[in-house]
């Protein structure tokens, strides 16, 4: 079998571990500032490949990435196993169902988001394709169509997410902006299909052409009606007879191969059928949480990161940085979607803050932007320019939509204790079971750094404490007051081994103590810590094992994977 | 960027789809029949591949897995990638601690174990190279030595399997077999991985050689002593300071990654570094089970098929397939493994019958001789003959080891009471709540199929009932009586909407019911069962939700991915 040299393999592993470990990193850093983890990545690939690394150092570069022999070919065969893996999972998180229930008012959202910044697109392509970053020799047809449809894709899982920071992803404006969102995406990578085959049936004129529109359309049609009765038949099945979850993955990536495999042959790319697949599956009720929760938190982990990085090393994001397409880019496709959006919901009976809000939500594009964009580079269909301006458009309008929609809706991000802890206000071995001492010492933490007097602040928890105990079960006591001129809320987390008597409701000690200060002013903030404490708190074994941790990491570490277990559980 | 064409592309996702599909297909058959997996999985490469349907329909086979252009540099990629990471998986499940806590007998067992086979594989392959498979031209002692290392390798997922199935993982021999095959496995690759350095050093003579040994004894020494420390270290930190589990299995498989990709500089096989990063890896306490399961499940449901299978595409079976060599094989290494680990057994004080059980254990050697063999095979040091071979021996060794232990030990597997459910004798809507008549129905599914008269069973059932209430916790009722003249157990599952009144201690109505006859003469047999219910049902929420269960397929997906879940959070 023809392979990989010793040498060649050397190399693949070292680029694994560089992209893959620089991407995770950055990806970090990016949620640490509360951006989306893409961001990160995307960052990674510039700068490790002719963006920075390459400019910097070309020989060492070529060393890591070379771009002959067969380390390329291996690289870009990973590379679009990881993305059609990526697009499964994007794929099996569309609910069809909320579509339908969400009803007209989706139907307009989706409808009118799509037509206007499509309609917008398609006539800057055609009226002037130089602006929009056309270049010579491509079809004019075939590019403003692209181009349109550019402009009107949206991005579910960055929307998501946002909607859950804000905390609005249960409420009314939420599910319709993940209902149309749902309806953008299908609409938008059905028209991508038909063009990326209009492209390939170059050679064989409009019968062929005709050929892969009717066979695309018809796998879609099979996939969402057939298809999707079937994998709800088989999947009771399988789990039945097979070691499980082996058999569900099993069968999840090797339909998502196969279908990939399938619409790769129809002329389309692999990624579309391993999406639809995805919706399919994920349609089903037999796909149980635990499942889900490895496809979705290994590919989303391991394979998405190496292939947003991977992005990076094919271009170089300066040379072609083009700030006047990028603003055309930007406003057209901004402009368009918001209006449509916003008009949308209007119709649909929302409110004018809600509706602008919905449509602001709607353009962020993430993830999905920027892989539409690389098929099209891929495919000839567009140049760099034009590449680097649908990705610059991309993360822009993820980074801002959360903050335009938090600001339209005055809504704040939920307050959570772990924003106020901190390793220097933490004290491991409360030496007293004595309540009012152990506050004493606790304030004296919180005070650090501020002007409060922590005798006052002592006198004014333990005044509290005394009306009425605030411990809360398992051996948590939460003691607090609110402050006059303090600016911020403090807080002090301590740990009693032994236990200090805070008069809890099943009489047994307390291990855990949070003293909170709070400003005077902002009765909101106090009850709001209260409440995450006691929502964090509520397992007795996360007490338990929170009460022995030996340092502040530690006890950052233990609240961090147990949120994580119940969140990938719930 | 170069890159797999469009047809490549396709012919990439068909692949893995007919890869990944017939190897969990055939690893799930062969789990039913209680074989492991990896037999299934390798004989449907073998049914892809040259052997089977390369010969029948040699066009087809090209056009599937064509063996020039990009496709197969592609494919050898994943499949390198995917065996480093099976590797990984394979040094998690390394505890060395183990080792140190078996002390003297996992010691004497190892390295009697090892010394064993090794010399006689040595003494033969030095002497009669022929007989050994040697092929003309190649280096004798380089041989010899491999040779020697193929008879003396064990294999820990396999033996693991065995023991679990045996009920003896806990077991004092159990744990000298798990320690044993450590120490073997460690020593084993170590020696391995010089012979690759031998063989790549063949330009650079001694030193070269030398360079090649010591580096990779400083490697494992600093990954075992400073690496292990430091991971110990890190892991809180990532787990503080990240998204969970994104910030883990980042971090292992960048380190997967970097290892690999050091060993493979050093001149030995990137699968090296891989392993010898799992054992530092696994052996932090603070890597979470959770994290633990999703690298787990992943990788031995996908990434595993997918290279076992891509094994038999490389060799013809049929044609290399040489009696002779398989016998000589099989005999050497069995004789001096099972020959070697029984006296170390004796020596450190076990039975003369247990310290044969523990050797026939050893000598499993499943995954680890086939990676061994395919590695040698890829340096061009053996050829397919003696690869078959080894393949064969590795397999006929895993499926035979446990019978041959179970027969030893005169064990047996413990009863399920899965084993006797089935689909005939299940209704879901007993429709009375009188338990008299719940049993008399019962009954007479129950008795479908034997000679037994429903009417005495009943009698004998209800006569039991009366005497006692077989009611368990949360809505279970377990019936039962042993019958006079029954040749095997016989049950019938009752699940009844309204609720059956059998007296339970909690007062609620009984929802789900198991009916048991079990023959006169076996009283064992029955307590398994009953505790084998028991046990399956102690969380009230699977009884909830199977009582809700529409058909008997259903019914067993529930328990099948609940025990899973319980089993993968233990």
């Amino acid at each position: 079998m023809n392979g990989l040299s010793h040498h060649e393999m050397t190399v693949l592993f070292f680029a694994l571990a560089v992209l893959l470990g620089t991407a995770r990193l950055l990806g970090e850093l990016a949620t640490r500032f509360r951006q989306p983890a893409i961001l990160g990545e995307i960052l990674a690939g510039i700068l490790l490949g002719p963006t920075v690394f390459g400019a910097i150092a070309p020989e060492w570069s070529r060393l890591l990435f070379p771009t002959d022999g067969n380390f390329p070919v291996a690289l870009h065969g990973l590379v679009t196993v990881s993305i059609s893996l990526f697009l499964l999972v994007a794929g099996m998180e569309v609910d069809l169902s909320t579509v339908f229930r969400q009803g007209k008012a989706a139907f307009h959202v989706g409808l009118l988001g799509m037509a206007f910044p499509f309609s917008a697109g398609l006539a800057l392509a055609w009226f002037f394709p130089r602006l929009a970053g056309a270049e010579a020799g491509s079809d004019p047809l075939i590019f403003a169509l692209f181009f349109a449809t550019a402009m009107a894709i949206s991005a579910l899982p960055v929307i998501v997410k946002i909607l859950i920071d804000l905390n609005l992803f249960r409420t009314d404006p939420g599910m319709v902006v993940v209902a149309s969102a749902i309806l953008l995406d299908l609409l938008g990578w059905n028209i991508f299909a038909i063009i990326l085959g209009m492209l390939g049936g170059g050679g064989g004129g409009i019968s062929h052409l005709g050929r892969t529109i009717g066979l695309t359309l018809l796998f879609v049609a099979t996939m969402l009606t057939i298809g999707r009765w079937l994998i709800d038949r088989i999947l009771p099945w399988i789990q039945a007879h097979t070691r499980w979850p082996g058999g569900v993955l099993g069968f999840a990536l090797t339909g998502g191969f196969l279908c990939a495999a399938v619409t790769e042959l129809i002329g389309i790319h692999a990624i579309f059928g391993a999406f639809i697949f995805g919706v399919a599956l994920g349609d089903s009720g037999h796909l149980r949480a635990h499942t889900r929760t490895i496809l979705e938190q290994f590919i989303s982990f391991i394979f998405a990161p190496i292939f947003f990085a991977s992005i990076g090393l094919q271009v170089n994001f300066v040379a072609n940085f083009d700030i006047g397409l990028i603003l055309v880019v930007l406003l057209i496709g901004s402009a368009g979607m918001i209006s449509g959006c916003t008009l949308g919901a209007r119709m649909s009976g929302f409110k004018a803050r809600e509706a602008l809000a919905i449509g602001f939500a709607m353009n962020a594009r993430g993830a999905m932007e920027i892989i539409l964009g690389l098929l099209a580079l891929q495919a000839g269909l567009i140049r760099e320019r034009l590449f680097v301006a649908l990705v610059t458009m991309a993360l822009f309008t993820s980074l801002t939509s959360g903050s335009i929609v938090q600001a339209i809706l005055r809504r704040k991000r939920p307050v959570q204790f772990q924003d106020y802890a901190t390793g220097k206000k933490f004290n491991v071995d409360l030496g007293t079971s004595d309540p009012k001492t152990a506050i004493r010492e606790l304030a004296r933490l919180a005070c650090a750094g501020t002007e409060v007097d922590p005798e006052v602040a002592a006198e004014a928890v333990w005044r509290r404490e005394r009306a009425m105990s605030t411990s809360l079960d398992h051996g948590v006591a939460v003691p607090h007051a609110r402050i006059d001129g303090l600016k911020s809320p403090q807080m002090a987390i301590g740990i009693s081994p032994t236990g200090v008597d805070f008069d809890s409701m099943d009489g047994r000690p307390t291990h855990l103590i949070f003293l909170m200060l709070t400003p005077r002013d902002d009765q909101r903030i106090q009850l709001d810590l209260l409440a995450d404490i006691g929502r964090t708190f509520r397992d007795p074994v996360l007490v338990e094992r929170c009460s022995q941790s030996r340092n502040f990491t530690e006890f950052l570490a233990l609240i961090r994977s147990h949120l994580g277990e119940r969140h990938a559980s719930e």
